[in-house]
């Protein structure tokens, strides 16, 4: 048994790229962390980090040889966070737990980007015998080790005991601007400004908070890519100007985490080839699950969420490249326009349509999204704060942008907004812009580029502000050939009818 | 217990509307049914209906108390034929059956919309005890009644079995026309021309073909809802003058069921306000679970199938009729402008566009469900034949239509179809015809009509034909923010590489 001077405030069991950066962040704040990994390499590699980056101050990273050390290091009652894969690993390390005496009041927090629903089955499945509690984490390895958005769920009792180690690590913003407080320096974290975390709700709704967001965040990657297909094959720029586009729209209501690397990406010299990085890259894009899952929710829960399905469908697309080269030989298009043709106020023109063309189908999807969690929300008999939520996310994670902001002010002011269209701002800037919308869609589509995501997010905007949809349509086919039934628009709602369209009389039947 | 003179061919349980025309349909063909409902005024009225229907003949459908004397009255080994509502109802039968004292060599024949895991599940489940078997049945009422599209999988021995009921009682269709042979008269069945059954696979494999053709039946309803929606939106037609639009369209390529209900419905007349009745119904579309289910497994396959998710979603957005009033005041459109000053040659040639748009967008939406269908089939090991699904499909199901026989020969002449867009055929015609549904596309959205399904068809078909698209670029954003790694167009495929984004050298690291 080795066993440490001072018992640990915290242990973090797989030291991975994700869990080694959550405990040298958690470090950084001061708490002691005992660490563990399977792999021993791990262990010292953790602890050789967090010796050189924080020099100056006494030993707070004990590494572990196992379970037993790891628990006997750590202050009861404790306080243990997982960062292993999603998926039977987690069982797997909690039954190692039980096995190595962990007890009723530790709290097991489980930081993967695990499945909602398995975190409400694991909730219930531990409960008599430790508090299985979890935290989404955005930012990837950088927010890891500097400030993630974090997103925790489960008994609020335990949040209680956790709060305070998370909003030390968790990403800093300005109360006033919503901008971020970032500082890359290890030793030295930001401890002014708000903490990007807060209590989301009852078990499960973290993850599915973090899940939507990971949809969004397929679908506004994909709509940046839209806009430089667009902007490569109607104007003909290389990546060099659409770095220089995009880093312009960076400064204004585009500004995002997300716009400004996709303008550094651009500007990225290839290191082999001396070319644009981004025209070696191969174009099939991989993807780990939480897209697809958030498309599947929408689907089952009945809310629409259209740009974000299509973001998963175009990377499903683009990995089928085989496929992608016999049919582009056998397609037709319209036929080429000579991109050198174009004249240069029409250029800017078209690039200033396509940045409000971007911008609304950026509200329209994190519109899907809100309006997501709102239903799910619903279903669970979640209380969640939106403009809570909309605040985790300004800084630390993959889609903070300054328009998040506005997305809380918008909740702020009315806490039970159906959909974010609704609130003052979004509509009125959306009015403002949906014809510059408009007019890219149809240049795209009569230009043969395929803008999946910016032309559904502008039908969901069409859609919604549609009173009356053809559905009245869709309703008489159903009832022609499976006595499906309607309402009627002169009679009282959830009366329903029934023509017999098989007598010749055809009889309108007043269903029971 | 209560002994006919005569042992029955096949047991049917469940005398809804399905079940009782199905029954119906068999005696019509000459066989003698035994048939049992827990309603016992359900089992006297088939028994009624059947003697009325075909009195020239013997008696050959047989009411039954309880399953006891059902099983008692039937030849063995015994076919059973459930047609029963989808789900725990299914299991339960299952278990009144085993205390029957059902045999092994029994076949039970699952005939409704039972989620295709579930049926898998199933079959094992029951194998040691009897043959579960199942037929996914399309055409509705009508369909059952006088000759449904039927897609039986399972045991192949079982199959043999059912196989002359099957062939008996399915739709007919002229093979070398492939137009269907249809006769709606009691007593007097088609027996002539090609069924419309064939042996689809192993357990599960005829629910996930029935599952995809509702999913292209979702599709192509909101398709023609949305041209519906156009020549009312864009024209000013009322819909007697749309019925004759599609009563048109019915004699081309877009001849099908589905158009030609949609004219019936829009010609009919509401009894009790003297308008269109259409006009009167309510624009909220239900729906019963297997369009989602088709989007979901494509989406958990990683199958694009955008068409399919929109038609889905287009059905969630109309039965939030209270949101989208709220919002119909708040969003702006285009300036409307006025139906009466289009010119009647600027409508024709809208009118004329538009049956090519949804042909195309057809077109699309049949591909995207026989790929999906292809790509489940190679994950579970299914040898599924298409010509033969196609053919199945050319009457008695929701979706027939006359291009459906283009679509098996497409099969035919290539069996290992990667996308039907390759066929020859159709690639030429969509090349043809793919500047016309550009113009719709742009002309809808101008006019602020909404068109998900049209308009997701089209970036479908581009997203397609692009032989590069810009999932580069996205490869780039997730090396950044994740170290996701990416491959190059100059390395051999399945070579991984990461730029260090965070040295400011940024090396490039070639991946083990």
């Amino acid at each position: 048994m080795q066993t440490h001077k001072h018992l640990s405030d915290i242990g973090v069991i797989g030291l991975g790229v994700m869990g080694k950066n959550l405990a040298l962040n958690i470090i950084d704040n001061g708490y002691r962390v005992a660490a563990f990994d399977l792999d021993s390499r791990k262990v010292t590699a953790a602890e050789n980090q967090a010796k050189a980056e924080v020099t100056e101050r006494e030993q707070l990273l004990f590494g572990c040889n196992n379970l037993t050390d790891l628990m006997a290091n750590l202050a009861t009652p404790r306080i243990l966070l997982l960062s292993i894969p999603a998926g039977t690993a987690v069982d797997a390390v909690c039954q190692s737990l039980l096995d190595a005496g962990i007890e009723h009041e530790d709290i097991v927090i489980d930081t993967g980007n695990s499945l909602w629903t398995d975190t409400i089955a694991r909730e219930q499945r531990y409960r008599d015998q430790f508090i299985f509690f979890s935290s989404a984490v955005s930012g990837g390895e950088v927010g890891a080790r500097f400030g993630p958005s974090l997103m925790p769920s489960g008994d609020i009792k335990a949040w209680e005991r956790v709060a305070p180690i998370w909003r030390a690590i968790a990403a800093k913003v300005d109360g006033d601007t919503g901008l971020p407080l970032e500082r890359f320096e290890p030793g030295n974290p930001v401890t002014q400004g708000e903490p990007c975390t807060a209590y989301i709700g009852p078990a499960g709704s973290g993850h599915y908070v973090k899940m939507v967001h990971n949809g969004i965040e397929y679908a506004d990657m994909q709509l940046i890519c839209e806009a430089y297909h667009l902007l490569s094959q109607v104007l003909g720029f290389d990546a060099y100007a659409i770095a220089r586009v995009f880093e312009r729209w960076n400064t204004g209501v585009l500004s995002s985490y997300l716009m400004e690397i996709s303008a550094e990406v651009l500007r990225q010299q290839d290191p082999l080839s001396d070319k644009p990085l981004v025209e070696m890259i191969l174009d099939k894009a991989g993807q780990k699950g939480t897209g697809l899952w958030t498309a599947v929710s929408s689907l089952q829960i009945g809310c629409p969420a259209p740009t974000i399905a299509e973001a998963v469908y175009a990377r499903a697309i683009s990995t089928q490249k085989v496929l992608r080269q016999s049919l582009a030989s056998k397609l037709a298009g319209p036929e080429a326009r000579d991109t050198q043709s174009v004249a240069s106020d029409e250029q800017q023109s078209f690039i200033d349509g396509l940045e409000s063309a971007l911008y609304c189908a950026k509200v329209s999807c994190y519109a899907q999204g809100f309006q997501l969690m709102a239903m799910q929300a619903q279903e669970q008999g979640w209380l969640l704060d939106f403009a809570a939520i909309a605040r985790i996310w300004r800084a630390g994670c993959i889609i903070r942008a300054r328009f998040l902001q506005s997305i809380a002010a918008a909740y702020d002011s009315e806490p039970e907004l159906a959909n974010l269209l609704l609130a003052d701002g979004f509509a009125s800037t959306l009015s403002a812009r949906q014809q510059a919308w408009r007019q890219t869609v149809a240049k795209a589509v009569l230009a043969g580029v395929p803008v999946p995501c910016i032309s559904s997010a502008l039908s969901y905007y069409d859609s919604y502000r549609s009173e009356t949809l053809p559905a009245n349509l869709l309703q008489g086919q159903r009832d022609f050939f499976g006595a499906h039934s309607f309402e009627r628009i002169d009679q009282a709602a959830n009366e329903r009818y029934h023509l017999d369209w098989s007598d010749p009389k055809r009889p309108l039947i007043k269903l029971d």
